[in-house]
């Protein structure tokens, strides 16, 4: 099946190209393992998306499905293997075995969160070690947890953990926290959150479950008593499927002319979180997905004639 | 008064840069004639802002308006008549006759209707002459009435006239329409709308009111008699007032740094259609605007250290 333009991924990025995309008439494939992204996983309210005073990720991701469909849009719920391009043809390879092809693509495959790399982490996840504070924090109820990470996803998952936990403390790794001030504001009134800066977390130690976080501090090694450890320091791009026809950053972010969102590969473009980019926000994303989708337009034109 | 940032006009980047400086914990004051920007005098219902399968203009910009108001965001209705930089202290006199300071200024000043420059135009505005169909389309029920351009804004416009007039001709000076496939698809369903290319309008003429336009065609000269002209042929950059602080393009577009939009005056940002760019879009001017006010937020604290 051939499609004018496949969008690999369903978060803000993706869900605004696949609208405009259909709105130009072209013939569009989503591919994505799940519809909203990152907005599925939010553990607060949303509260800076133009348009809304206050919405929940799961209800913002509802809504923008919502209108993929009464668009047109086709989605194949599954994730991709391989990115090919030849002849002026895209062929996308994808874990439902099938290959689909298109004359363009837009990576909007956003961000995994990004693992710590201490020790303990990989063999505690899911028996106390979580990458998501809105999946897994209602079973914390009444208990200590940590967050690690002092940035905005940390302090958001901090205030979500207070509804739950008995009291958390945050340990980030620099000397200050880099969450913006509403965060932290937000996440400290509710009088359950605590901050220890310059704490590089060793180790997640337990027996069955987490029991405990050793980290150094500059008085020394410490050992925090904990039932969870939320990991919260960022995402990395998910983006190593493309590395053969974009160039990527050292964090894995791909490279495009900022005006066009095109990559080096012409016909592939880029928005959204795995965009190289200083600022990671829903409505960049979707400005990004908006812009790149008139791009493949204007690309699809241009080559048929 | 001195404030962290002020933000000149309030369409989509504006009230967006606000939301977000606010939320950075800035003293933020909006300066703007109006709240909305061109949202305000859209004439058919917007269908390509994520999260919103059909919202009109006006709606939006309510949204817009209460949602900076929950944030605390100042706003001084009026005008602006000259932006200076003294000593790293940005200095706006106001049509209100008063003067503003800030550390920061983001500039989402968006841009006007350009004008046609045919003999006639400037005479016959308000008597049959409107560069907004939303305001004035009403007035010629039953009318036959032409818009000039084939861009989105004038199959929009000639959309939305179709509920009124008794038909519309669009004038399109080039070979081809350059309105979205849909957009086309829409107006001409109506039935009363038909397209006539490479058409030179030269003249409006009228005794009163508008009786007619004069336009020039590969056959020669024209005459198609109407009692309204809908002038759509885009708009020109609100950036005049900036010239010394900023560069600007031939049509008077800011130029600024696409990572940060930072134009070469530190301090000065700029977001929206004011801003260099092919895409002139409701959602891409608000992730820019939220770029901008993050791009201020590290500005300010940089240069507080």
């Amino acid at each position: 099946m051939q499609y004018d333009l496949i969008i690999i991924g369903a978060g803000p990025a993706g869900a605004t190209a696949g609208i405009y995309s259909a709105r130009q008439k072209l013939k569009t494939l989503i591919i994505s393992k799940d519809i909203g992204g990152q907005l599925s996983k939010k553990a607060v309210d949303i509260e800076n998306y133009p348009g809304f005073k206050k919405i929940s990720g799961m209800d913002l991701a509802d809504l923008l499905s919502e209108q993929l469909k009464d668009n047109g849009v086709e989605i194949a719920l599954t994730g991709v293997k391989e990115v090919k391009k030849d002849d002026n043809l895209f062929k996308i390879t994808c874990d439902n075995g099938k290959t689909y092809e298109s004359l363009a693509v837009v990576a909007t495959s956003g961000a995994k969160p990004r693992e710590l790399g201490a020790k303990g982490e990989r063999e505690f996840v899911g028996r106390g070690v979580s990458y998501c504070a809105l999946c897994d924090g209602p079973v914390f109820r009444d208990k200590s947890v940590a967050v690690i990470g002092g940035g905005n996803s940390g302090f958001e998952s901090a205030l979500f953990l207070s509804n739950y936990v008995k009291d958390i403390t945050i340990l980030e790794f620099g000397k200050e926290v880099k969450a913006d001030k509403e965060n932290q504001e937000h996440a400290l009134k509710s009088g359950k959150v605590k901050v220890i800066t310059e704490a590089k977390v060793k180790e997640i130690k337990g027996d069955k479950f987490v029991e405990s976080v050793i980290y150094d501090s500059p008085e020394g090694e410490q050992k925090l008593e904990v039932s969870g450890v939320f990991i919260e320091i960022g995402y990395a791009p998910d983006t190593a499927f493309l590395k053969d026809l974009a160039e990527l950053t050292e964090r894995g972010e791909i490279i495009s002319n900022l005006e066009t969102l095109e990559t080096k590969t012409p016909g592939l473009f880029v928005a959204g979180d795995a965009n190289k980019g200083k600022y990671k926000q829903i409505i960049i994303s979707a400005g990004e997905g908006a812009k790149a989708a008139l791009s493949v337009y204007e690309y699809i034109k241009k080559n048929q004639k």
